[in-house]
């Protein structure tokens, strides 16, 4: 399979990258590394990056990005912005991905823990981890051809507590290698519609 | 107690302001109608209505847009009106209204069951409950001064049917006089970040 990781240069991307690059052609996309660039705020810039890569079996988004603050100092524009960057992001993915997808292809995006067990000055990922879930779930009912869509929603990275760990105290760390299991499922795997939940 | 009815000239805005009002002091928001005018999308125009209502003690949202269209046809500007319209909507009538909440009071937003089982040209719908149920799980854990927040999450009303019946086949529909219970419990009980599911 040709399996393009948007995020692939990341903590999750990159664990992913090891794990199905045993198997499988990666293509890494990153906003600025990678062999390819998106801006995946930037509809022309992932048509581009779409046209670069041309067609493929897996499209998996491990990018996006939120704010973490109190909620008396989030404002509006805060939560729009993790609504446009980690949402409609991975949105933008699909809706302009489908079309470079090769028949029974798949797409697997990233939510998290916080969806449904919050934390402080977590609440713009609460937002944005629950629209992706249902948006997930809703949309892996309409895609033609053959087409999966499933989403990853998993807990705080073992890698991620030195820097996390005050804002996620009884939370169980997963190592990334672990998370990435998830992703090979999705992508190697036949289900659709599914949050898969890795806690 | 003083409950604010954002969309209280609505189809659920009714029902509740029919339940809450033998027993409370209603004030009814409509876009047009109702006794206070607010457009929930413009931070100017809802703090302009909290000024004229003044302090509250519960605020019920029933308010919120979103398209409706099969997933081939949604462009990623329909996710975008979704977003901006119920999600943000009711996340600002939060955001701005804190300030006129009394101590104790109490927020009560919109959801509904597509977050979790979606219909075919629902998936914006979907996304923006999804959106709203987590942002009320989360929000709860971080508001000051004894306020609360919960959200309604309700499947498709029996008054909705003859439109809408054709998308819900299988549903159970609910009238609108028993949904508006799930808003009693939340403005009336004790509860923070719930999400009462109205099936």
């Amino acid at each position: 399979m040709k399996v393009v990781i948007v995020g692939g240069a990341g903590l999750i991307g990159g664990a992913i990258a090891k794990e199905l690059g045993a198997r499988h052609e990666i293509v890494v996309v990153g906003r600025k590394s990678g062999t390819v660039q998106m801006d995946t705020t930037d509809a022309a810039s992932i048509k581009a990056g779409f046209q670069r890569i041309g067609k493929f079996d897996a499209l998996v988004s491990a990018a996006g990005n939120v704010k973490f603050a109190p909620l008396a100092n989030l404002a509006a524009a805060d939560y729009e912005f993790g609504l446009k960057d980690k949402v409609m992001g991975q949105v933008n993915l699909v809706l302009i991905g489908r079309d470079f997808a090769n028949d029974g292809g798949s797409f697997t995006l990233t939510s998290g823990v916080l969806a449904h067990d919050p934390i402080v000055a977590g609440s713009s990922a609460s937002m944005t981890n629950g629209a992706l879930d249902s948006f997930v779930r809703a949309a892996a009912i309409e895609l033609p051809r053959g087409l999966r869509i499933n989403v990853v929603s998993p807990t705080v990275l073992t890698e991620s507590m030195k820097d996390y760990g005050p804002f996620f105290r009884g939370f169980k760390p997963v190592p990334a290698s672990v998370v990435a299991l998830a992703y090979s499922k999705s992508v190697e795997g036949a289900q659709t519609g599914q949050v898969y939940q890795v806690l």
